[in-house]
């Protein structure tokens, strides 16, 4: 089954579209208005128009390839039959009250319409997907449209995570490829998500949200077969069983099992939200790493000793500096700090650039990472930084923090480097990166010996 | 030794107070404008003004409390003592170049001349202090004025440590009592400074990162000699001791012992920086927990179970709420959420607030951690929420995502709540409130008996 009609229509149909603020019908409809194609509101109760789209009483008359329905949980299945003989091939269901409830028939009967008629639902139990490259907001939480263009995608089990992620990365001034919140996957599971964004040119990496599934198999398969660099932010460490399958009507799986099936199968896990995105950037901006070496450059001793410290617990490697990098390094700096790994500059400096790029075309280094507090007199090594990354074959994540301008955060991130806001984001974005390079390293050497 | 004339000068003096931007001397003096107080520039090669103040070519001729030393590291031990011929009582010696470096010589001259006039020195190896309330910003790191005033101590082994927390503080819209580097220690360590800003009246809690101490014993008695509460960030749990000694000359502790000293002594411990702040915000606003047991409120199950997870995950107890609490739950929930704990109210609604406070109030729950993806429809709850801790006795921490208006968050923060950017760190500030609760539990019903 094609995912096309649902995450890349043409036209769209917003079943239950309402003039009421607040109600899902109308937040939904705000939020397609930057939509670039008809976007028709369906309403057999409502005439007149709604952001000067003039309502539809059925969604037969509004010939639309995508359906987002804003109906009761009981209405969803004979709204989707009505769908599937308009020639609706995607569906967006928001409303709550299927297996997540308990209700299994409902979500079965849900399935079974979907099914019969070819159409791909998201949902239920969702709220909702985007693709800013598209214009396509199909969300009904209102500030969505601040989440601009970028090359990660973030298909999470739960919307509540994914628009937290979503709402994360703006703060973070990055935009996404994609954010698909799956809620209880009546027909569209993660396999399909995850090889419908490895094809999208738009997705360089994908970080997944997993609270359980009921075919993990699958799931590992596909993420081993796609090209697209693939990290998984697993829940469910604890048991939270019961409250788990009130929500996306699974249990959630072994944590300890789905971190040893993901890593199996090339996926790093990560512990949390921001470093789910924080390492899906920097995997997305690459290069990839080779390795799980990382080199650590800190203008700051105490930060570099919490990277250096997180990063050994991670299982990442400090390997010794080779004697050329080494020397480069000695030239630069006045010998009372510490220049194996991490090298410690003492304090931001003209040649910190130049230390940084030292260590980044350092053969035993495949990831670095850098810390540095911003002191404005000093400044970012933003030129020395620029496409540095891509000349070393190096990923290069920089930690800062301080008052650091707009401006030099954006050089830096168009420079190719990934930017977070703290030691321990740094060290945590590295570090995953790190595995994700002892994961790769043999299939990288094979591909090499072929 | 007081150390009213190192925290609390009436007037300073800038030794080594440099025209040229950039410099030491320079930053130092550009910071301290700020202060209401005389800062007179010292430096006997300068004549003219430095922002407007005269230089003085000797410290005798400044007349100060407060020394601050912009020299390198050889000259401190002579310009100290002629600090203290003239009657200076507090310096921060900014200058590397001491133990850290394996200059134990140096440094012990330095002590020994300090000792020797009574001289309570910040430092060496440090990046300085603010006390944003008094106007006091004796750091060289620029921007730091954008640091407010608040009610958090952060009290620092590493300068560089100290100055991320307090960029990271501003970043999260929160002011500080006072960010202390304490460097090499040379005659100032933790013991002294944690009694110091217990008797400020400015500080209601104070929050420790430190890398290893000499006198882990005394630190551990102080901790739980004072009334402020004190949370403690401690780094060091892989050995990255070669690294560390290099950085303030102590080796770092074994994080182990460090976390179960802490813990015999009342102290929690955090793993990151972000939560030592977030942790000691919530202590700051109190009241204090007072038991283990978290009530978890939630407006998106996916966030929920992240914070379901990584509360049990840290050791905090979930309770199941009273029946009082669960009938005024169910009287605003429709009935297909999941309405024990966490209570999850399907999406933000009306009534959201008063869900909160319901479980705010229930006589089993020590503290409240609430995650809410803002709608702008629906908005936050300030009003039910505006001094509600207070009201209830319990310490509440309101995690939210989304396009939140600033006035929103500070409505909530100004009500009493701590408002953290993630469920993720919602959950890790509450699990240390849980774990503070539960070190004080003993302590509160000895004193209740009494």
């Amino acid at each position: 089954m094609s995912l096309d009609a649902l995450f890349d229509p043409e036209s769209i149909a917003v079943v239950g579209a309402s003039t009421t603020p607040g109600k899902l019908g109308h937040e939904a409809m705000a939020n397609l208005r930057r939509f670039d194609g008809p976007v028709t509101p369906v309403n057999p109760n409502a005439d007149g128009e709604l952001f000067d789209r003039p309502f539809a009483a059925s969604v037969a008359e509004a010939d639309a390839d995508l359906a987002v329905l804003c109906v009761p949980a009981g209405a969803v299945p004979d709204v989707l039959a009505e769908c599937g003989e308009a020639g609706v091939g995607g569906a967006v269901v928001y409303a709550g009250g299927f297996a997540e409830a308990g209700e299994d028939d409902l979500q079965a009967a849900l399935a079974e319409t979907a099914d019969a008629h070819g159409i791909s639902v998201l949902g239920p139990n969702t709220s909702g997907f985007l693709r800013p490259g598209a214009g396509l907001y199909a969300s009904f939480v209102g500030g969505v449209e601040r989440v601009d263009p970028g090359d990660v995608a973030v298909l999470a089990q739960s919307g509540g995570v994914a628009h937290a992620m979503a709402f994360r990365a703006v703060r973070e001034g990055r935009g996404l490829a994609a954010m698909v919140g799956l809620g209880n996957r009546a027909n569209v599971d993660f396999p399909a998500a995850v090889e419908y964004f490895d094809s999208d040119p738009a997705t360089d990496a994908i970080v997944l949200h997993v609270e359980g599934t009921d075919d993990a198999r699958g799931l590992l398969e596909t993420c081993r077969a796609v090209e697209t660099p693939v990290v998984a932010y697993t829940v469910g460490r604890e048991d939270v069983d019961a409250f788990a399958e009130s929500h996306t009507g699974a249990l959630t799986g072994s944590y300890v099992l789905y971190e040893a099936g993901f890593r199996q199968y090339g996926v790093p896990t990560v512990d949390s939200s921001i470093q789910g995105i924080d390492v899906a950037q920097a995997l997305a901006a690459g290069p990839l790493p080779e390795g799980p070496n990382v080199g650590v450059v800190t203008a700051q001793a105490g930060p570099g000793i919490i990277v250096a410290d997180r990063l050994r617990a991670a299982g990442a490697e400090l390997p010794t500096l080779s004697e050329a990098t080494q020397g480069t390094v000695d030239e630069h700096l006045p010998g009372i700090t510490y220049a194996e790994n991490p090298v410690d500059t003492g304090r931001p400096m003209p040649a910190f650039g130049e230390v940084v790029a030292a260590v980044a075309a350092d053969e035993h280094v495949d990831a670095v990472v850098v810390y540095e507090l911003y002191e404005p007199g000093l400044g970012l090594p933003t030129e020395a930084l620029d496409g540095l990354a891509a000349e070393t074959g190096t990923p290069i994540v920089f930690a800062t923090g301080g008052d650091v301008p707009d401006e030099e955060l954006a050089a830096l991130s168009e420079g190719g480097c990934t930017v977070c806001f703290s030691p321990e984001r740094g060290a945590d974005a590295a570090a995953t990166l790190a595995t994700y390079g002892r994961l790769h390293a043999n299939a990288a050497a094979t591909e090499v010996d072929r």
